[in-house]
């Protein structure tokens, strides 16, 4: 599924960050670093793969025998496959040796961790990713690439989507024709779609439920998959009918505010102020309760991840940075609407990985 | 998704069990502890839901604030939203106070844990799992019906596959074509359908690829996803045109070996027994190395869950206890086969979950 990157010099360049910020040890499993680094994606099941990078040695991937098979050697390190009556803990630990500060993949099991602390009781383990985002957080133009091909892709099931009659079809049905379309858009997986109508929509992460689509709603379509490991993630509002007075001029307000985030966007603005420019749009047209979550999240190996566009964020973009931009406006139990693109970060601004008609769409 | 189970009576029940073990505080995230104690499921993203149950107080489930409008509120615990400027690590501390055993749900993410390691300094963590599985472990007749009907869905695909061509389709193509047809036959999600041919049939979790199948190929088909929160998972093999006899002779030693473990299931047998019954047949016949992985798992909220039918499990079966059998011979680079049943250990022996026709399926 993964691109033919260059791990090897990914593993290299990560042992020299390591060497200069005084890491023995890094230890990936299940999450976005491990095939950031190998190409290999382990499953998130209870036998332990787990990759050992000691900062000044060899690198080995410990894996469960019967899922040896699945790995593909590109020589950039040595493969421990264990038996089912093995502990793969003592291996990992056999491996790292005694003490020594050690990152440990942010999204590993607790389970594994609290095993390795008790194999290791002088160890002193952290988070890998203020290690790991050293690397991932700025995308090269490969991977932009990637990322831009998989946002082409639910910019093609937007426009589809603007064809289909919403109103007879439940949220579920709905949601099942779009992971549908994003697969024939040439996703390899439809990972989520959140389909939020009527009273639903102003809930932003919504389960489809069986409800009836009808004449009057407001419904939120937010989804997205993966295409060669690399995510997609966008939201687009749409209204059965026209829309009520209300809610075009709070539409409005939306649109101009996600437009403002995106102008926002250039290397040396601090992720907050983006977030910020969504906000004082929102907040200046008397809707600022109705804005309940931060403007946007990074988005590469995962849908969420480095930098987040929040209040307190005060880091800098930087070019090859790539993140949402989805501000949105909500009134428990009557509506919700959302508009959210993906953007790179470029010397320049503002590269729109995302450029599918942002107007609310009325459908039948 | 979830059944509307009496969750407040499970919650009282654990509290129970917390007290006679001496824990403090039971902590849960994502993974399947917590759609057991609450019928709510968290999303794996980076910001925290956690459940917060004191042994002796008020329950509490932290959750995001966007997140919250997905709750259903049954009364057993209440719910504190938290902002996107806020700490949920430092609210979860504050709920649970000082020192103390904290029992911790064992997918949780590691970065999570070292937060709390670091807001509880005093505190002993420990994995949830010996607690929540003496609840989780022996499933009630209405969980078994709920087990039952996913079976009898997969069921349903394996019946039907047997008049699907599949020379000509690639393994992906046929991977897809199963999942429809699990969410076809009743299923919420298909969660994976794994389809390998040829030489790919001898690596157990293979991911499916581009690869033509063909005239000749053993092709193992292992697929499964949840309904009504409740997992499937059953694997069987097909011969494109008639097998070899090589490959026809190891299918009857394995037919055999299945139906052998299938049979020792019983109340007070060791779990470790069950998988003895396969290896023994298999190592009579002369395939012993070619059987590289443990018999079985237990299957319910979770696909792999307690028990494991692996050597080295001495812990005795119990009535109501639910799991897969499904030895399998792999001949690296060749041919693979497996087949695999859910069952349940019953007062009266073994409950087969999993009917449908285990022979070597010839297709066109």
């Amino acid at each position: 599924m993964f691109p033919d990157f260059d791990y090897a010099g990914r593993i290299d360049r990560v042992k020299e960050v390591m060497t200069a910020r005084g890491l023995d040890a890094l230890l990936l499993s299940v999450g976005a670093d491990l095939p950031y680094f190998t190409g290999y994606e382990a499953m998130p099941l209870e036998r332990l793969t787990m990759l050992v990078v000691p900062a000044g040695g060899p690198v080995t991937l410990v894996v469960p025998r019967l899922e040896a098979p699945r790995v593909t050697d590109r020589g950039a390190f040595a493969i421990r496959a264990w038996e089912e009556t093995e502990d793969p803990v003592a291996i990992v630990a056999g491996l790292i040796g005694g003490a020594g500060r050690v990152a440990l993949g942010d999204t590993t099991w607790s389970t594994f961790l609290l095993a390795l602390q008790g194999a290791l009781p002088e160890a002193r383990f952290e988070d890998a990713s203020p290690l790991t985002r050293e690397l991932r957080i700025r995308k090269s133009s490969d991977e932009i690439a990637y990322l831009r091909e998989a946002a082409a892709a639910t910019d093609r099931v937007v426009s589809r989507l603007g064809d289909v009659r919403f109103s007879g079809m439940t949220e579920k049905a709905l949601a099942g024709l779009v992971k549908e379309m994003t697969i024939e858009e040439g996703h390899d997986t439809a990972e989520f779609a959140s389909v939020g109508s009527g009273p639903n929509a102003a809930s932003p992460h919504h389960e489809p439920t069986d409800r009836d689509i009808e004449r009057g709603d407001v419904v939120v379509i937010d989804f997205g998959g993966r295409r060669r490991g690399y995510c997609s993630d966008t939201t687009r509002t749409f209204s059965v009918g026209e829309p009520e007075p209300e809610v075009a001029e709070a539409y409005a307000v939306l649109e101009s505010a996600q437009r403002e985030a995106r102008r926002t966007v250039a290397p040396g603005v601090a992720a907050a102020a983006v977030d910020a420019a969504a906000r004082s749009v929102i907040d200046a047209a008397g809707h600022g309760d109705r804005f309940i979550h931060r403007t946007g999240h990074g988005i590469g190996l995962e849908v969420h991840e480095h930098p987040y566009l929040v209040e307190g964020n005060d880091d800098p973009l930087e070019a090859g940075m790539t993140f949402s931009v989805e501000p949105g406006i909500y009134v428990a139990d009557h509506w919700g609407l959302r508009i959210e693109d993906i953007v790179a970060c470029t010397a320049a601004g503002v590269d729109e990985l995302n450029d599918s008609d942002r107007r609310l769409r009325v459908v039948g």
